[in-house]
C-alpha cells in the first residue's frame, strides 16, 4: 500500500484539479473486481449449504433394520450407535446453520465491496468451519472405511455385508461433507484476496 | 482503504510541503505492527513443527508386541495395521516438512513486513495444512476412540485392555496433531490480518 499510496498522492499533489478523476477510476475498477468475488462467494455459500445439509441429512437418516436374524446381538444400524457419526451429523448441521446465517454478511460484501468488517468476520468463522467440516468428514470416513473393510489386526469385522444400505448412505454423506470442506477452503482464499491490500 | 486514502490525499493536497511527514509516520508504525506479527508467526511455526513432528514420531513408533497369548490371531499392534493411523503419520510428516520449508518465507516476512507474495504463499498452504492436520487428527481420533471404547452395535471390541501402551501413545499423538491444527488456524488468521488493507 505504501508505494501505491505514494503514487496516488504524488499524482494528486502534482495535478490538484485532476485529483477526483485519478482517485475515482482505480477505485471503481477495484470495487468491480471485489464485487465479482463477493457474488461468487455468495453462490459458493449456496452450494456449501446444499452439501453440508445434505451430508447431515443423509447421515442423520441412516437407520437400517435387518429383516433376518444373525448370531449378533444387534440387528439395527443407526448413526447414533457410533460417536464419530453423531459428531458428523452435529458438525455438518452446525456448518449448514452457520452458512445460512453467513448469507446476509455475504450480501453486505456484495453491496459494499470495501467493507472490511463483514469479510473479516466471515473469514474467521470460515476458517473454524474448515476445521469442523474436515474433522467431521475425516472421523466419519475412518469409521465408514472400517465398516467397509474391517480390520483383522484389531479383530474388527466389516459390517457392510449385513448393513449395505447403511454403508452406502454414510459413504455418500462423507463425500458431501468433504465437498463442503473444499468449498470452505475456496471461500477462505477468496476472502483473503478480497481483504488484501492492493 | 478508500476513505483512509482519500484523507491522506486530502492532507497531502492541502499541505503540499508536509506530504513526506504525513505519509512516512503511519507507514513506519504499520510496518512495526506487521513485523511483530511476522516474528510471532515465526515462533508459532517452531511450536507447530514440534507438535507435528512429535505427533508423527509418536504415532510412527507405536509397535507393541504382547508377551502373552490370547485367543486372537494377532499379538502385535502397530500403526501400519490401521490405514487411518498410517494417514495420520504421513499427514503430520507432510505438515512438519512443509513447516520447515515455510520458515525462510516467514523470515522474509520479518525482514520485509510489506511483502505480499511470501505471506500469500504461506497463507494458501497454511489453509491446506489446516485441512490436512485436522483430517489426520480426526480420523486417528475416531480409530483411537474405538480402540478405547469399542462398539457393541458393530461388534467391534475395545483393544486397549490388551494394547495399553499402544493406546496411550496414539492418544498422545492425536492430541499433538490437534495442537498443530490449532496453531495453523492462528497462523491463518494472523496472515490474513497482516495481508489486509488498513
Amino acid at each position: 500500500m505504501s508505494s501505491a499510496n505514494a503514487i496516488h498522492i504524488a499524482d494528486a499533489a502534482a495535478d490538484g484539479k485532476g485529483k477526483a478523476a485519478t482517485v475515482a477510476k482505480p477505485t471503481r475498477f477495484k470495487g468491480g473486481w471485489r464485487r465479482g468475488l463477493a457474488i461468487f462467494d455468495f453462490i459458493l455459500r449456496l452450494f456449501a449449504i446444499a452439501a453440508a445439509l445434505a451430508a447431515a441429512a443423509a447421515m442423520g437418516t441412516t437407520d437400517q433394520t435387518l429383516p433376518f436374524f444373525t448370531q449378533f446381538f444387534q440387528f439395527k444400524a443407526s448413526y447414533d450407535d457410533l460417536p464419530a457419526l453423531t459428531f458428523f451429523v452435529i458438525g455438518n448441521a452446525i456448518a449448514g446453520g452457520y452458512l445460512v446465517i453467513s448469507l446476509p454478511f455475504s450480501i453486505i460484501s456484495i453491496v459494499r465491496p470495501y467493507a472490511v468488517a463483514p469479510r473479516s468476520l466471515l473469514f474467521i468463522f470460515d476458517t473454524i468451519m474448515v476445521a469442523l467440516t474436515t474433522g467431521a468428514a475425516s472421523s466419519a470416513a475412518a469409521i465408514v472405511y472400517l465398516a467397509h473393510k474391517g480390520n483383522s489386526s484389531a479383530n474388527w469385522i466389516a459390517i457392510c455385508q449385513q448393513f449395505n444400505d447403511f454403508c452406502q448412505q454414510t459413504s455418500g454423506a462423507v463425500v458431501a461433507s468433504f465437498i463442503a470442506a473444499v468449498i470452505f477452503i475456496l471461500l477462505i482464499v477468496m476472502s483473503a484476496s478480497a481483504l488484501r491490500k492492493s
